[in-house]
């Protein structure tokens, strides 16, 4: 099979710095188009970026002249890491072109037709494709999102545990990387020795974008009715590079004891690694049982970044369950799902 | 008054060293007697401590010779900053022979006839020493103790709250600063650009300790009927130097508003203070409006370290109320504490 | 004697506020005036300032309302934390009005007829102001600067043994930092865990800089003759919040032994001190004879930021002698410098 | 051809488990054979040791039982990753018992008959070898080692320079990382926002070794010729994890200018790379021309971390040249260098 061209909306950013970088050597892509805002483009990507998440960057990008993000790009996909202000309009117009904007930005996200994907979780979402086309009148076009990098990983990790025990109630404390805030993002003068107990729109966000995706699709596929829980975020910013680590403290609807949470959470199976897409790694989850993990530092990078790692299960003397987990949130937190999610889309035949 | 003659046991390590400094200026103590493990024994101090917390050993204890921890001390107030597995002996040893002991160390602290002492919190529970002087056949000795480090600030955040509303149930998650764990402490390979999800033995003091602080004097003085009150706790070491930062989520017996929260909060008196105790402070309790705040940076030495900030106040999808609580774990919740003890004791009239 | 009334300007950034803070008791001068940009014009200081070098802005300048860079303002002295850009221009019109502009900027520094001054290095180079008057037809106005945060610690150092054994060649390594880089200044992606090997126009400014501190004045007082001597500078930032440390290694005319090193550092007298400038501290210079200081942490308080630090002096294999030298970038080499070069002017009689 | 079995005495610890880490996949070498302390002996892999360098132990270790670091390793070529106070005796009972013993530790790498080696500088100096098995009666047993940490990167990018214009003074400060300090090493207390202006015998190291592995073989191989130049260190520890950062003013024999260095460096050619040595990497040196490059956390891993990077070329207004120069103190300058090292004896028919 041929790659498939692809483009990235907002390529000098950190997130498209990220989206270059896991692209290189995937079998099914290949990027064709880099587009920036104004002041790029004409330029060759490599004066019109600073290159910062390795050493130097990759050869095969280096002289693609960056064009503008708007239709008349040469491909018929697009992963869009623009920040969330210019996401909004810019994805429509792309998406209104015919093209299929595979997006990290929330601006669409809890759009009621807009699929918020994570292929293990919630692949039979993309169903609402068809009705996005319908109400929106797009015959080719889609928008199809990933959520935000501290929600990606925690429903991962919660998907089995939902399925077979019913997750009524639920606190979670995050620590967030300093990646996630983009660059130049937190200074160092507040970052050093410190922790940052805020994150804007943060907990509204993981409050509400696991409802989403773990609730269930409508018989006709055309509407996603949100999981029945309450989730309660206290989002902080702390010193660490990349991996977001979070707390978590569950009520179920049937209590599991430690031993069986395990079991669900280790023998869940990938959806999108059955169906051969290259990003997927199987198993998704880890159980690791030693006392003090996972780490940022060590686990992160858990089949590729792709793998959210789960640590100190525990019973919970408030609720029934506790426990930490960890996710790499550039990687599998935003390009690396974007790109699953864009593999789930041609597995499944929408992007042929 | 003559400031009362005090010994530090201990006196080499990182909480001891702090001792030293906090006493430093003191109107109600004098340190006269410095002791250490055989080690440091018959050795000036300043050539049997490396001395850490500021850039110099104050001259006031240069010269004092090190003395084994053991009775023949000259003084009759003695800090314990002894690690656990010395304290539990030595300290009843102390007190068996009319010391009056200040502890710091975890234990004694779940002893049914040791007070556990927040003087802000409950300054009653000194009652508790006339019945460990029956149960034990002591004439003068005693030992009262102060909670551990990331107990202390929450409990001191939850008093107000308790009193007024009635707390049922609570979950916390620590962000725990490196000086907690003593010297050398947390490697800096382990903590650099790092979190440790995992404090030994930390999560259950937490979850046990506010308990008994919170806990009611029987009529007769002789026990503390422990609150009612379920307590989760996820400990974590982040990479700052001082000053424990905890997210905490609560659900109340009676709902109170954001609004009624900060005011029970802001008005809270400190008894200490008013009996003036020269290291109590008013207000103990800092409600500050930011949306970032507190930050162990900016904010661990409000009150010179004395006083706990409160920030962030709101509504919580899953409980009542969620809140960020942040105190300097060495100072308020270490050597500060114990000294305040002690000061409490002199001006209810114990140590006369 | 009643406090002078002092403004400062550009009052809102990270060296703005640093003067407010150490202006702060001071018994010579009283702030009146905080002067902006444009965007904070008009609003009281508490508005325009997101207060960031303690926990709350002190309370004696919240209400002052920001007023425009220029002149107009009812005050004779004024201190300028302008960017460079903005103070080549606003310091000469200041000064033109009648202003004594004590510049903490870069712009004028090196101009032939303005003090460049470290009050303990060349006190006597305040002649120059005669010179600057008669040459700018100025007649109570002056501007007179403080070195760069780099040059002033080295140079406070370097002062005593240039006089008594002549340095001829001085290869200098600095760790700076990140206060330096003022607020936000350096991204926490580039800083944790990292060093960054370059700071702009920071090298040249430390092989100048120095060599007009240690020059003389020339007979009549109108010109500075540089000293001879050869410094090449190698400039880092390093991941510490204040206090900038320096290797040092130096070629004299006469080479000293270890000990008469020391010797002539630990007996350096401050002249401002012996004026009694209230900023002054004596001893400036702070030998240390531990293998492993100074270390910012520690040492960079000494003398509340005023005194520098220099340990490890030993001999060199390729020079004469190698030390280390550590001093606090925003308050001996910035702000603090500033208002003791001001406390000088008073002293000497140049500003009643 | 078949991998030679090898072993690794004092496997458990940093050194012992980067060295297995970077054989993983090595074609010509295979671990057979892990040695430890007593503590250690007799449990499998997995128990004996606390896995750090990565998330997970490699597999093919996990079950293989340590045993004693002495004569009667079922292998012939051992990798010593011994601490020095244990090297100096059981090095030598190892080469007596006819093992070659590829070391990491400073006892041995002065002895005039044992080679100090780093390939694409000295692979020459292997003929000491045979004066080595002569002076000291060994048959087929022998001792080679690798320099310190901070001289490896250092030597490498001196190696051309000195070939070319000859190096006569030099004045380098390093900037080292955490792991060279092993673990648990440096404390964080110490660590955090802080630096060490000191390392216990290492500016010795580096002021002696780089003479030896420049120096010249003499004519019937018997013993080295120590270069003639003259080096003044002074050794730093920063916050970084790994990668060695060092600034170096040099005075030549003849001065170069920027363009030759960069020429002369840029061109230097990895003599192991051309005799096939699997770990070597051609370039060996990487000249970047950025301004604020090399980077501990960008260019550490250059060549898989075998190749030293250098930067900020630039006149010395002191000596000749200044730069910078970047190592990974792990990889290139420990466990990394020594499997080369072995590589080298492989290609050049020693272990044959």
């Amino acid at each position: 099979m041929k790659p498939t061209p692809v483009g990235i909306l907002g390529a000098t950013g950190t997130v498209g710095q990220r989206f270059i970088q896991l692209l290189q050597g995937n079998p099914w892509f290949e990027i064709t188009v880099l587009a920036a805002s104004d002041r790029s483009v004409g330029l060759p990507y490599r004066e019109a970026c600073t290159w910062r998440v390795s050493a130097d960057m990759p050869a095969a990008v280096r002289d693609l002249v960056v064009q503008p993000c708007e239709p008349g790009l040469d491909c018929k996909v697009v992963f869009s890491a623009l920040p969330a202000e210019y996401a909004a309009e810019i994805e429509l117009l792309m998406a209104a072109a015919g093209y299929a904007v595979l997006s990290n930005a929330s601006s669409h996200r809890m759009d009621v037709d807009v699929p918020l994907l994570v292929p293990e979780v919630n692949p039979a979402h993309t169903a609402l494709i068809s009705q996005q086309r319908r109400s929106r009148g797009w015959e080719r076009g889609m928008i199809v999102t990933n959520p935000n990098c501290s929600s990606t990983g925690l429903v991962l990790a919660i998907k089995p545990l939902h399925d077979a025990f019913g997750v009524r109630r639920m606190v979670v404390t995050t620590m967030q990387a300093l990646s996630g805030a983009g660059y130049p993002g937190v200074s160092a003068m507040d970052s050093l020795g410190n922790v940052i107990p805020f994150i804007k729109s943060e907990e509204d966000k993981l409050a509400s974008e696991p409802l989403k995706l773990l609730g269930t699709l409508s018989a006709d596929g055309s509407a996603i009715e949100p999981a029945q829980m309450r989730i309660s975020a206290a989002c902080n910013r702390v010193a660490t590079r990349d991996g977001h680590l979070e707390t978590v403290s569950i009520e179920f609807e049937r209590r599991p004891s430690v031993e069986e949470a395990i079991k669900v959470l280790s023998s869940f199976r990938s959806e999108p690694y059955a169906l051969g897409c290259p990003s997927a790694v199987q198993p998704p989850i880890l159980v690791r049982s030693e006392p003090d993990r996972p780490q940022p530092l060590l686990d992160r990078d858990a089949g590729g970044g792709m793998a959210v790692t789960v640590g100190r299960i525990r019973p919970c003397p408030v609720f029934d369950l506790q426990f930490v987990v960890l996710s790499h949130n550039t990687v599998r937190g935003a390009a690396g799902c974007s790109i699953l999610n864009a593999e789930l889309l041609v597995a499944q035949g929408w992007l042929s």
